[in-house]
């Protein structure tokens, strides 16, 4: 099971409609495929979806480091795992999905190998999990449109990218709320919001008693004293999403009482941290969700085989595959909003 | 590779020489072996070493519940490891070395159903790990003969058991320092100081130069404010034992800066409440060692298992099965102080 080498392909998706989240938007998606080879002949396969606003990632600087990259791993074995998982922390702060990718085709070999599921490498906790669907930012209109479809779907949580015009995100919000009674909301506001702005809009929705179950990320990734002040403030559990890329950003995090909650993504954290993460979550009592960047159908199946085989997660907002053109599910099966991990017959 | 029975064995060894740390001594320990049998025919092995003055273990108490446990786990697939682990964790505050011998037969019929060595479940980091050896509380003179032939028998890392008698303690520590220039002392009250006492001792080692790496658990199991007081008034590295059993614990303890290190147990902690103390340890930058009760060889083997491929520890303190008689290696071979997961030829 050593490894003998590494193949990196580039994936080009467009959104169905470009999705518009606070002060970007975007029309298409680059991922990378991993393929590592074994000397076995087993082949893992694991996607990398770059981001360079979250993650500081272009999709030519990830390509180029496949030579570096092969050259550390080569001739290590698949079965010692964390080592492998140990060279790609070191690739953290700046090519973390590429590290993820890494990691999982890693997984994926050790699951061929052994002749497991990778939800059973990561626990076997659930088979199934039930994700969000998203909602860009746009008018009144357009925004009650997209909620009536995502409805008719069958999602019961929607979430609502907000942050870029405050009085305009709470009209939003308040309108979703008045005309979709069982749904859950998760608004999302990118960083967008001053501490205070943030505190005026849970303020209002709270007192307006929309069903919002989660507030992300609603300051700058480096306002840590903002964000625990809207954490203090406001009425809505408070979660962290683009400031907590590593295990020191979760523990600072929780150490300082600045969040209620945590959106762990594959894409920011790889395997490593994210498996750190849920640990001191659970050790603090804090909550967690798991997210998603620009993911293909395969790619998404990273995150449902973890959040199911850890079963560590409130909410899931695993939808990209959805939003992309001709990128089906792959590695599980999709009814509704439930994400299966295997199919019917399997 | 569902669980249909459960079988709980006790077995009893005697002490080569009596066992003496601060304010007790043992003779003789009763260890239970745990077979958890599938309906695939195999059959996961796993030890609980129980300690009623850390855990509140009795062992009476911990062979009733065999039914019970039985009654929760049959018919669970040994694959869904995870849902056994939480389980079990409904069993930390009383009974958590026989939770750890439930997890580990878990993790034992995993890897053979999918024929990998249990230090590869646990990531395959190491494959071996080098072990201290322990001191008893005894005379000068018996204390510079023990330590003698543990440097004669290979070891480098020596653990010396203080906390009964300050200026005593005191002179043991110096005298083996001026005599033993070449190990590291691990010196262990088992929370026999009050935290002026602790800090006056670790005073006295520093100026006398001891080559002490860790003092360990300085004071009672509730006193987290003495014990951060003697973290930050101590030059030598301070660490909590008797006070962490679960993530909880650690979790409090890291939070609030009471320690440099922690002794992680699998007898206090389990498997489930052992990695996640490890990820938090690492995401707070705080050392660990791993030590053990009073496990035979197959009990040491899963932490040495454990240890290895997790290698996430500073310093082993396995040495229970030497302490013990008729107790070799099971599952491990050792060299010296060096414990191997894999024999020569495998």
């Amino acid at each position: 099971m050593k490894i003998v080498d590494l193949q990196f392909e580039e994936s080009v998706s467009t959104y169905i409609k470009p999705l518009h989240i606070a002060n970007e938007i975007a029309a298409e998606a680059t991922n990378i495929r991993v393929s590592l080879l074994t000397d076995s002949g087993i082949t893992g396969k694991g996607e990398a979806s770059p981001s360079f606003r979250v993650n500081g990632e272009s999709v030519p600087a990830l390509m180029a480091l496949r030579a570096q990259i092969l050259e550390e791993v080569k001739g290590m074995s698949v079965l010692s795992y964390m080592l492998i998982f140990d060279v790609m922390d070191r690739f953290s702060s700046s090519s973390s999905s590429l590290k993820l990718a890494i990691q999982y085709a890693v997984v994926d070999a050790f699951c061929q190998h052994t002749g497991i599921k990778p939800y059973q490498f990561f626990g076997g906790r659930k088979e199934y999990v039930e994700t969000d669907k998203t909602v860009s930012i746009g008018s009144l209109e357009e925004t009650i449109a997209d909620v009536e479809a995502i409805v008719s779907e069958g999602f019961n949580v929607v979430k609502m990218k907000v942050g870029e015009d405050l009085q305009r995100d709470i009209e939003r919000v308040v309108s979703v709320s008045d005309r979709f009674r069982n749904i859950s909301l998760i608004v999302d506001a990118n960083t967008g919001y001053t501490a205070k702005e943030a505190v005026f809009f849970a303020d209002a929705l709270y007192r307006e008693r929309c069903p919002v179950v989660l507030l992300e990320q609603p300051v700058p990734v480096h306002d840590l004293d903002g964000l625990k002040l809207v954490r203090q403030k406001a009425q809505l559990p408070v979660g962290a999403d683009e400031c907590v890329r590593t295990r020191y950003d979760a523990f600072r995090l929780v150490k300082n009482d600045c969040v209620d909650f945590i959106n762990v993504k594959l894409m920011k954290s790889g395997l490593s941290d994210a498996l750190a993460i849920i640990e001191i979550a659970r050790s603090a009592n804090i909550s967690l969700m798991i997210g998603c960047m620009c993911e293909s159908g395969y790619g998404i199946s990273q995150s449902v085989h973890f959040a199911a085989g850890t079963g560590a997660f409130v909410y899931h907002d695993l939808d990209s595959h959805m939003l992309l053109r001709n990128t089906g599910p792959v590695g599980f099966d999709q009814r509704g909003a439930k994400l299966f991990v295997t199919g019917p017959g399997s």
